[in-house]
């Protein structure tokens, strides 16, 4: 196996550029970096591989958090419990895995392979099943791909441990998983469908990893020169800037174990005098430029803040935020007539036809 | 092993008297008794063992459909499901089952543990675990006993499967238990946590599908002969006649996973003008004659068809029928401090303090 050890720069660059391409979900990776600190002071290395390594018979954990943002920073959980999901997996399917990668590269759970690489000594693959965050299990490019959607195990810190047997559909997986999470207090660490080398390589969405760093270097090196931190984002992503305000009002409610609401925003500068509002589950879905949408998924929107140029969560968005909006180009498996129906305006129920801001 | 093969007619009077044990719940009986009916002439049959009869480290299996008892009469299952719950547990525990039984006697799931026993050709454990059916995974015998509330399968007959792998308490199984169930459509078949031999024979309600077939026979017996139903069942149990009368309203909603209500009845005969309200879970849990409260779990309150000496259950009592109310007595298991907490009325959100019928 070819592969490069992830450094403790990696990894603080990896918490700031994940949660940039979390749009607003995924959680917080600040919980999963303070984790890898601690793990790295340990000893614990890891390494980061390309999906292309892969043996087309490896078995390959797919890690996430599982549950709404909003309980996430209420209840910490810590890197020992993603493990447990995985070692669950292990002994119920009676194999051993040979990688981990995320489900999705936003916000947290762009950091959680790591601490489950570290624990259980395998690499980390430079891959992910959204290339972003999305609020639910069928909302990948496996579910896309018509793969297989179970076992799935769900584990929480106080010991709950449950596992998905079968389901007919990856919506299945998604109902009964999120009943499970809502159930353990609406925040959990799952297990997803392993996956083979062979799956990875061709549904997998790859380089994400590399690409979460390379963002969390630009902003960070923005920060230490005093640049302009979102300038440096749309310099090393082909981006676009779509707003500039500030919050004047945010709406949000954990409701079926997601957080649902709506942030509103008064323009500044260019915007001036012109209102956005912006729909969330979990992810920022839609966002509404003085009543028309102008963006939506799957394109990616980031909300970030104007100064430091980090991503805002959708958990914690506050009145008085100064933010900058942009967009980012969403991974092609999600623009095919299958993936529109898994992750387009109307998976979401928004009557909208997608419309891409980089058409 | 010593026991005997249980006959067409054993069965016939086991589904009417497990009907009447069931205090309203546990699903009425008939479905199952048709698989049986059907798995006889296929050339099955069934063995009932005593429970001292266990080796102490015999793997026991133990079945319970749970749900809504109303939802169970729209979505029917098959006897293979029951017998994949427990299936299920074998590859997931990797053992063999010995021997199965029932989580509860009373109604359907009095039945079930034969579906399964005549599938994986082993014998039925003339013992539950209420002794009676009641709503929920905590009230039982095991439970009181503080035994491992883990693992728990959960399959339906579209064939979803889940696994509870690990919960800290009893209540937690039901929770959990209970959303998975909510989710399939408030109707499943489960394979509650294994037991030993030495476990079931400590723990274990005992004699009591013996019970059932006895009241079943003298049920019939009465019915062959146009005698009295009613005191043919007041013959061969220790039980109290409560209340003649005639259902006058029902008010019944299906509501987290359970079927919820109050029956009320105007009296008849010796208790003509008197009304009488039983609130259910599933079971008939509290009998208030004139507002004041007479029987009450873990009594067992059963209502009956006036001239057939049937029990009537919470999801199909109607209008007009008149019924008989008697209570017989409960296991001695629940009559301790600890199966108070598990049973009584407060268990159920009633703020009454137990008084026995048989005081």
């Amino acid at each position: 196996m070819t592969g490069r050890e992830l450094t403790p720069d990696d990894v603080e660059s990896l918490a700031v550029g994940a949660w940039v391409l979390g749009t607003g979900g995924g959680g917080n990776p600040y919980l999963s970096l303070l984790n890898m600190r601690l793990l790295h002071k340990e000893g614990k290395r890891v390494q980061l591989m390309d999906a292309s390594d892969l043996d087309d018979d490896a078995y390959v954990a797919v890690i996430a958090g599982m549950g709404a943002p909003l309980v996430g920073i209420e209840r910490l959980t810590d890197h020992r419990v993603f493990a447990r999901a995985a070692r669950l997996m292990e002994t119920h399917t009676k194999r051993k895995f040979d990688a981990v990668m995320g489900m999705e590269i936003g916000g947290g759970n762009g950091v959680r392979p790591l601490l489950v690489a570290a624990n259980l000594g395998i690499p980390v693959v430079d891959s992910d099943t959204m290339g972003r965050a999305y609020p639910e299990a069928q909302m990948t490019s496996v579910a896309v791909g018509g793969l297989k959607p179970y076992p799935m195990t769900v584990v929480d810190v106080r010991g709950l441990e449950s596992v998905i047997e079968t389901v007919p559909s990856w919506k299945w997986a998604e109902r009964v998983g999120r009943k499970i999470v809502v159930e353990y207090g609406s925040t959990a660490s799952t297990c997803q469908p392993p996956r083979t080398g062979a799956e990875v390589k061709k549904w997998g969405i790859h380089g994400t990893t590399t690409k979460a760093i390379a963002i969390g270097q630009a902003v960070r090196e923005a920060q230490r020169t005093h640049a302009d931190p979102v300038a440096a984002i749309l310099a090393v992503e082909p981006g676009k800037l779509l707003y500039r305000g500030k919050v004047v009002d945010v709406e949000r409610r954990v409701t079926e174990g997601y957080l649902r609401g709506i942030a509103r925003f008064d323009g500044m500068d260019e915007h001036r005098g012109v209102p956005m509002e912006i729909n969330f589950q979990n992810e920022w879905i839609v966002a509404w430029l003085d009543g028309e949408a102008i963006a939506m998924s799957p394109d990616l929107i980031c909300v970030l803040d104007s100064v430091s140029g980090e991503a805002v969560g959708s958990e914690t968005i506050r009145y008085g935020q100064r933010v900058t909006v942009i967009a980012l180009p969403p991974p092609d498996v999600f623009l095919t007539p299958k993936g529109m129906e898994h992750v387009g305006p109307r998976a979401f129920g928004y009557d909208l036809d997608y419309k891409s801001v980089f058409a």
